[in-house]
């Protein structure tokens, strides 16, 4: 009989050791945003093939996991293509199966709408370093809340989960992509290369203001427009300092400035207008931020306004924003800085060493669980030493009966 | 652009009103089960193809969601079969996941191993009422425990996360796989009808003892074994009384009235020797068992030792015994019976009247929070009436600012 002992390739077990983290985070982040109203859905990790795969996922698209046809429904002799042969497939995110939801729920649903989503998706990825094909997405979302209300509370949400766990060291990041946008209009760049322009300024992290240069260069940007462009990101300045440079709307600005200080007084936290922030997806259409730490190069979460997307896959007007936690970056940061999760149980094995007592050892055990206290009862092994070690390495006092 | 908004067949969303009461639920059954030293593992959802498809399945392999090989290994034109398109599979049981984590991972685990895991497993059946093709399922499993202290275990512990539950009405009824093939070998059957025979007494809830015995001799048992055969089940006896009428090995029945008498000590609850339990998969090798309740005609949970199947599929012979709660129909039952869920948490709404005290109300909100309180800042809305009542109806006091 053929059994392959290893997960399939790119996905992974999670040990004991890993789930204990990994379950006092999730519980921790679903305390926290639970005291801010979100409440918590779940949606299929199967979704349609063809809410998948609609243009609207960017280069997910391309490592999606398919789901074969079933019974009379597959004919291989009639395949052309992949399309025949599949209905289905595994999200990539949870923000299709989010929009999903509430397209098909919103009459029975409040408005706004607060949302939190645990959940695995999954990617056809080229396997690496902590990047895997199945992983988990924390995702907060409010949808119908037009104000920066929703910012403010999202992101307040997240620092307060973050300051429960005690993560030091981070800073959010803040941009708004009308700004990105108005930048590009003001230097007289082509609206149309608007998408092209923030793929190269988004690298900037990794290949310097030289590099942005040469790829808009390269991209056939005229010279003084491309250096007129980044001369705006050559020194830090406030909000207020960089945006009067090229009089941005000021409804805009203020908004922005409301958001920052409303969070920073709640919170204490830091938040930092960053006018390089791009954030990946095209959809957004406000307001954009990111969580950075020091010891990692890449955002342990982010998220913005996408005020069009709802529109776009359910046919009504909806405003919308959301924050998004890297839940596997967290935790390898986390297991990086050697965190210790808070213990308060006591662990205690019962070694029985006479079968005629088990009776009452069980009953003892029963007493000592109901206390609060992580029991196991278990038979004195032949080796009693070794037992022991084994027992104390994983945290158990033990008592022998 | 194509988007549908309904679930993909089979499949649901689950609206935070549903939620509630599932992370209720599960918490509280985490929350037991970690008092017994049972320690959370995750699998994967994806499980390699040949894993699915080894024939230990019985008929849920017929009932696999497949996925599509990717990339250059995938060639239509060479495709005769499906076997040549698909590499992994969604997961039909947590049991094969499981066997697979522990072939891989033991020289890593403590023995015995207590272990628990719940995850969505799916499966392409027809759907119907109650019955859906992605569900969740709850497994407490305890492997290298030779001895009945696994069963007394694992009973004890399901029993405990019930009466947490303040879930009224149930039975554990328990019987021995010995005993069912020692009774088919005593009365003279032959013992490669054995599983036949089995499936056969299996449906007795729903046909009777007239349906099994029709049953019995359309697959041409002899007449004269048939009703020395079923006249065992005729009257309700003790498992002494039941046990001496086919002179059953003692041991076998010394272990069942051990494990029946302990963990009826120890909680309080009601054990039930009932010689017709079968259980439907052919794995178990000892004690198996059944949480039996009046008010639904299926069992709600169920287990039973199989200590041969880690060696059939990993090769190495391990003692193995589980306990699976039926989850979905828990969760049907609690509704039903009108389950509440203990609050503890207030709900405030603060409804802005005044965008520039917006500051404040946060300020407040936050500090709510910090006690407990679960709060969220709202706009006021142009019908404050109808806001009103939407937040009182979902449980929601109020406070304008």
């Amino acid at each position: 009989m053929t059994f392959i002992k290893t997960p399939v390739k790119g996905m992974r077990d999670i040990t004991p050791q890993e789930m204990e983290l990994r379950e006092y985070v999730l519980s921790l982040m679903q305390e926290t945003y639970q005291t801010f109203g979100f409440e918590r859905i779940q949606t299929p990790a199967v979704e349609h093939i063809e809410n998948l795969t609609n243009k609207q996922g960017g280069d997910n698209e391309k490592l999606i996991f398919k789901i074969l046809k079933r019974g009379e429904k597959l004919s291989i002799e009639e395949t052309t293509s992949e399309n025949d042969l599949v209905d289905s497939g595994l999200r990539y995110d949870l923000t299709v199966p989010l929009t999903r939801f509430y397209a098909s729920n919103m009459n029975n649903l409040p408005t706004p709408f607060r949302t939190f989503q645990t959940g695995n998706v999954y990617r056809a990825d080229r396997p690496q370093k902590g990047r895997y094909r199945e992983f988990m997405q924390c995702d907060l979302d409010m949808f119908g809340e037009k104000t920066n209300l929703a910012e403010i509370e999202l992101i307040t949400a997240v620092i307060t989960f973050l300051k429960k766990l005690d993560f030091k060291g981070f800073t959010i990041k803040i941009n708004d992509r009308r700004i990105l946008l108005s930048m590009i209009e003001k230097v007289g760049f082509p609206s149309e290369e608007a998408d092209s322009i923030l793929i190269s300024l988004d690298k900037l992290d990794k290949i310097g203001l030289s590099g942005v240069r040469e790829e808009l260069l390269e991209n056939n940007h005229e010279p003084e427009k491309v250096e007129k462009y980044l001369s705006f990101f050559e020194k830090k300045l406030t909000i207020d300092e960089f945006c009067k440079q090229f009089e941005m709307d000021e409804k805009i600005v203020k908004n922005l400035e409301e958001i920052m200080n409303s969070v920073s007084d709640i919170t204490g936290a830091t938040l930092e207008f960053e006018p390089t922030l791009v954030r990946g997806m095209g959809y957004y259409t406000g307001p954009i931020f990111e969580i950075h730490v020091e010891d990692l190069s890449s955002a342990i979460g982010g998220g913005g306004r996408y005020d069009k997307m709802v529109e776009k896959y359910a046919g009504v007007p909806t405003a919308a924003c959301g924050f998004s936690i890297g839940f596997e970056r967290l935790i390898l940061l986390l297991n990086e800085r050697g965190f210790e999760i808070p213990r308060e149980s006591k662990k205690l094995a019962i070694i029985l060493n006479h079968e005629d007592q088990k009776e009452e050892a069980l009953k003892y055990a029963q007493q000592e669980r109901e206390k609060g206290s992580i029991v196991k009862v278990v038979n004195r092994s032949k080796n009693l030493k070794h037992q022991i070690d084994v027992l104390e390495e994983s945290g158990y006092t033990w008592k022998e009966w």
